[in-house]
């Protein structure tokens, strides 16, 4: 065909995970007896709560019978879920109008659609982190710079005097460091965002993971409606990822040069999007109520139990880690200065461990690698175990 | 803030539908007792099949125990679904790739994201036509060119001599117009698009209404798969409007200038989209399954009727009129010149009918008007009693 493609997916990798799949899979043949423990992708492992897959069961009932079926859902998200989100944010003290909550299929979804609202912007994007704002930026050809997370800065980066107006990616509890930006650290990037004109994008997908005192929303930071998004997902708060609900916050105050990016997103949402699921949303309302969110954060303890005994070997070998305190991720240092591939594949045929290269999300992540703690509490023991012997 | 919003939003009118929804409140609120009959959005109504919502409650069953919980799914579709579509497609003759099926949460999602892979084409969109593609090229800045129906060409247009290179957008069944592509017809456009070098975005959104000997799938069409995207939907199919599932069928053949489609769509997907609910994808097979499919038959035979019982009160009052028979949708002209806009106020005042006006569709609506088969049957027969009386 003589019609133009978009030539900038050229410069774009393999899609992280697939790339790893296909390692595995290649090992495999080879060694067909390999007992392989994943722990590498993101993945939840624990069935969803039962007041979750009830409320699922009636929605779907619900869809059968004339008088209660429903179509189209409001494109945006039906009133009884984002209620549901409104007062979910009370517990982190923020108010949230219900027009700017936007239930989507999921936050990936959202993270790669939120830039068709943008212009032609530079993007600042940590590295690491999750591949899909590095991508999303790619594909639509934008300039991008990122921003450096390292040992010295405990992987979390604060602004520097270089920066100027951007689109600024942030993500906490981060994927893949499991570190998490203080109050203050938050507070200087909405200060250096509102100084510069600049929006925040700020990725919350890992917020219920977080014990200690740190913000859950950047919402909760003064300021931040003038100058940031949130996306948030319902796949690691209530173990949603096979069942696909996320949502984002795009406040009324967002003003980009005279446009309202909430007018933009909703108007977007109208056209490129058809709404969530009934059941799914019926879910998800049901894992945000209050015996929901006491079921959800008891996987979330399960998750913790293995993230500390990861954490506790890695302890015992003077290996360099951080993370795993307020999310299901460890980012650890390879030993003996390996580099990140060439150590996912010591451990693959060393330990039988599936693990994710730091390279995966950036250079920074070179001499790094990520340990979920998602598998099953025995495949953790089992693998702690492996990896005493081996380190 | 200083950051560019994408400006190409300023010239997008409001979505149709949202603005027919204001309209029809706006009137409620000085008529409160009015008994509105709504045969404006293409919204199903009939409640899903037993064996859908079967699969449904066994799906979130598997969820919600440890050992077949499933979680993120795979990017484009578990196999089952891919396999029961590919069968499907058996029906038309047409052998699909298993790869080549990328399942989606809907038709809307992908007509819009599509864009995504492609460069600075023109587009070329039927007037009138389903809003979504004319707004997606909108949005992102692209020229746009139309390609009128009308009553000499009974809503059908073929490729003329002045069209070039661009991406082609069909709709057949159509929607509004209801009216439906020949095997001659679309075999002009396969022709015209191989001749320039044209992608072909085939939407068969209402195949399941065809009962003539008209094509469901582009690909009946020799050489379509060198040229043709087709995006489809278990919206209309099987009553999945609140539910959300739809696909793409993108061949490995499209070669655009050297870029296999099929690749940056794979690509784009996995980055900017993490798949479908598994308990949706467990209900979108059982609605293909034999039963699925005779169930789903009965409620689109349900919606047929209402759609002759329209059609006859125009025939009675000698309206003109297209659609109906493979379609939900009946298209007619509005009676004493009035334009669409005068005629849907004209509905709703005096027989409290809501309709579409066809200039919501383009210009070439200007005087025509869409009314849907997907009321109850109760309803119909008073709206048609209504009809009568008023016209």
């Amino acid at each position: 065909m003589k019609i133009k493609a978009n030539t900038n997916f050229t410069g774009v990798d393999d899609y992280l995970f697939s790339h790893i799949n296909n390692k595995v899979n290649e090992y495999l043949k080879d060694h067909k007896d390999a007992k392989i423990i994943r722990l590498g992708i993101g993945d939840v492992t624990k069935p969803l709560p039962k007041i979750v897959v009830d409320a699922m069961i009636k929605a779907a009932n619900e869809m059968g019978v004339e008088n209660t079926f429903r179509g189209y859902p409001p494109e945006h998200g039906y009133t009884f879920l984002k209620e549901a989100i409104r007062d979910y944010y009370k517990n982190f003290k923020v108010d949230l109008d219900l027009d700017t909550i936007f239930v989507s299929d999921g936050a990936k979804s959202d993270l790669g659609n939120i830039l068709d609202i943008l212009g032609d912007n530079k993007a600042y994007i940590p590295n690491p982190v999750y591949p899909v704002y590095l991508e999303s930026n790619e594909m639509s050809g934008r300039t991008i710079e990122y921003v450096y997370g390292n040992e010295e800065n405990h992987f979390v980066p604060l602004p520097s005097d270089s920066m100027s107006t951007g689109i600024i990616y942030l993500c906490s509890p981060n994927n893949p460091t499991g570190s998490v930006y203080s109050y203050e650290g938050l507070t200087k990037w909405v200060e250096f965002a509102r100084k510069t004109g600049s929006l925040i994008i700020f990725d919350a997908a890992y917020e219920a993971f977080i014990v200690g005192d740190y913000p859950h929303s950047i919402y909760e930071i003064e300021g931040a409606k003038e100058c940031a998004i949130e996306i948030c997902s319902f796949s690691k708060q209530a173990g949603f990822t096979g069942v696909r609900c996320g949502y984002s916050i795009v406040p009324k105050e967002l003003d980009a040069n005279g446009y309202s990016l909430y007018k933009l997103w909703k108007r977007r949402q109208a056209t490129k999007f058809n709404g969530v699921s009934y059941i799914t949303q019926r879910a998800a309302e049901a894992a945000l109520s209050e015996e929901g969110i006491k079921a959800c954060q008891e996987n979330i303890k399960y998750y913790r139990r293995n993230a500390l005994l990861i954490k506790e070997v890695l302890d015992k070998k003077n290996i360099w880690h951080t993370g795993g305190d307020n999310s299901p991720y460890i980012w650890l240092k390879c030993p003996n200065n390996m580099k990140s591939w060439d150590f996912f594949d010591y451990l693959l045929d060393k330990a039988n461990i599936v693990g994710t290269p730091g390279e995966g999300f950036g250079t920074s992540g070179t001499y790094f690698f990520r340990l979920t703690a998602f598998g099953s509490y025995e495949n953790t023991i089992e693998a702690c175990k492996r990896l005493e012997e081996l380190l």
